[in-house]
């Protein structure tokens, strides 16, 4: 099975206690597709200025991934600038350039429209349901959202939801999105509105599932040195997604249970280098390797 | 087995978002005792003033802890004030009246001295060495520490930690001791100091244990409501030596991986209520139902 995924593509300039990149290569849409083209085929969609390197995509579609849903517009590619302190869990964004991301207006090209498995990364809720709107029959829609659209446009974003299966949220936008501070409250809530499964991402402490009432938690993967989160939330949904795209019963607690397993590890090596150097060296092997180290961490 | 532990006795003075309470009762010793005695017989070393209530150690002895090594002495009981904000993994000390805690000196009565596990609370790293000069022959040493002495005492913390079996300390004190912001990286350091098992607390986001390079990491057991996370750490602690001391074989990496669950049950209760209130009402049925639940969020 393949995904379709819809979310930025961008440049990025990061800061980090380990280093400063200028403009490398970054958005939701591109991490997600790095890490799920492990598992399955990928279909992006997505907006590109003028200044995005043509070498870029070429790569992706050597490795599985559809760019036909990439739009190229007059202007300049989105760019992040941000940076983390101490707290590698919290991005600091120093500047936001839209650019063309302005003019984003997200069309399905008519053969990515029959596929099951649709991912919606962060991005105006208003847009994530007019995609919905253009796929004919869904297995699994999972969507990713934060705090500026969860108190921008609270109404769209509970639209939105309700047409979704999974929620990947972190810890502090469950808290906002259900008023409630324990997460076990926060996802019950949450649940309320729609998705039925609720992944809350905790960064270096790790994530958890909800799902009906059945909780899993899983660790991050234990490194010895992070170089830059960027990405780690979207890589961890590629993971998650991916795993899920390639199962019989995606929906099944198990199955998701192994999908966490699968996205922390995606996350893990995303973490150990700026951008997706570290993604572009690994292999399945790798991923094995990992996938079996964190059962390790946590079953006896 | 049955375990010695030496720590604090007190009265605690404690705010939290849900309320506030006045000289209850608390101390490291006491809250370790209340846990470990699920699982074994406890003999208790510690020091009270006058106006510690007889009947609390009436109630101890009840439950199969041992108090003649509880001195009490002229002067009053030691007394802890502190607060919790929003961030319940912090605690936020107001005030300390050492009061006879000032003249510790610890002595095992004669019948303890032959005891195989000893669990040295939070206290000057001199006089938890003191201790261990007491017992004739241990199966197993286990200690917890804090920023006062890794600051204020660390070569007499030194000392004390080359005849360590099982450190347990927090994430921040984990990463002060070694200098080291990795986990997996101050668990490597503390572990050539002596102990070759490192327990690092970290609240909220659950434990994790270093044993010779196998790392397990349990996450806190999901609850919708804490009310006073004091004592956590040492109802963990008692938990987990208390599992310990009643396994044939004490420092196996499965049995270690066990009792990391049973400690984060018994955390999981006192931060339910103030002082002991919740370990007063449960039973070993709720313990292990529980122990039951918390494999479930980890395992599939």
């Amino acid at each position: 099975m393949s995904i379709v995924v819809v979310g930025t593509v961008a440049f990025d300039t990061v800061e980090t206690p380990w280093g400063r990149v200028e403009k490398i290569l970054g958005g939701s849409a591109n991490y997600f597709s790095m890490a799920a083209q492990f598992f399955c085929p990928v279909k992006m969609v997505g907006v590109i200025g003028e200044d995005f390197p043509e070498s870029h995509l070429e790569y992706l579609n050597s490795k599985n991934i559809c760019t036909d849903g990439i739009v190229r517009l007059d202007g300049k590619t989105f760019h992040w600038k941000g940076e983390y302190k101490r707290d590698l869990n919290e991005a600091i964004t120093l500047n936001t350039h839209l650019n063309v991301l302005e003019q984003f207006d997200p069309q399905l090209p008519e053969h990515y429209r029959e596929t099951q498995f649709v991912f919606l990364a962060n991005f105006d809720p208003r847009l994530q349901k007019q995609v919905l709107g253009q796929v004919k029959k869904t297995k699994v829609v999972a969507c990713d959202t934060m705090n500026f659209w969860i108190e921008g446009k609270p109404e769209a974003l509970r639209e939105t939801l309700k047409d979704v299966d999974i929620l990947l949220l972190n810890e502090g936008e469950a808290r906002l999105l259900s008023g409630k501070a324990s997460l076990l409250r926060a996802a019950k809530e949450i649940s309320d509105m729609g998705p039925h499964k609720i992944v809350i991402k905790r960064g270096e402490h790790g994530a958890m599932l909800y799902n009906e009432g059945n909780i899993f938690v899983v660790p991050a993967y234990p490194l010895e040195t992070i170089h830059d989160p960027t990405g780690a939330g979207d890589t961890f949904a590629g993971g998650f997604m991916g795993y899920l795209a390639k199962s019989l019963d995606p929906l099944n607690d198990t199955t998701l249970r192994k999908a966490m397993v699968y996205g922390t590890v995606m996350a893990s090596f995303t973490v150990e280098d700026f951008s997706f150097n570290r993604l572009k060296e690994i292999d399945w092997a790798h991923i094995e390797g990992r996938y079996t180290d964190l059962l390790k961490v946590i079953h006896f």
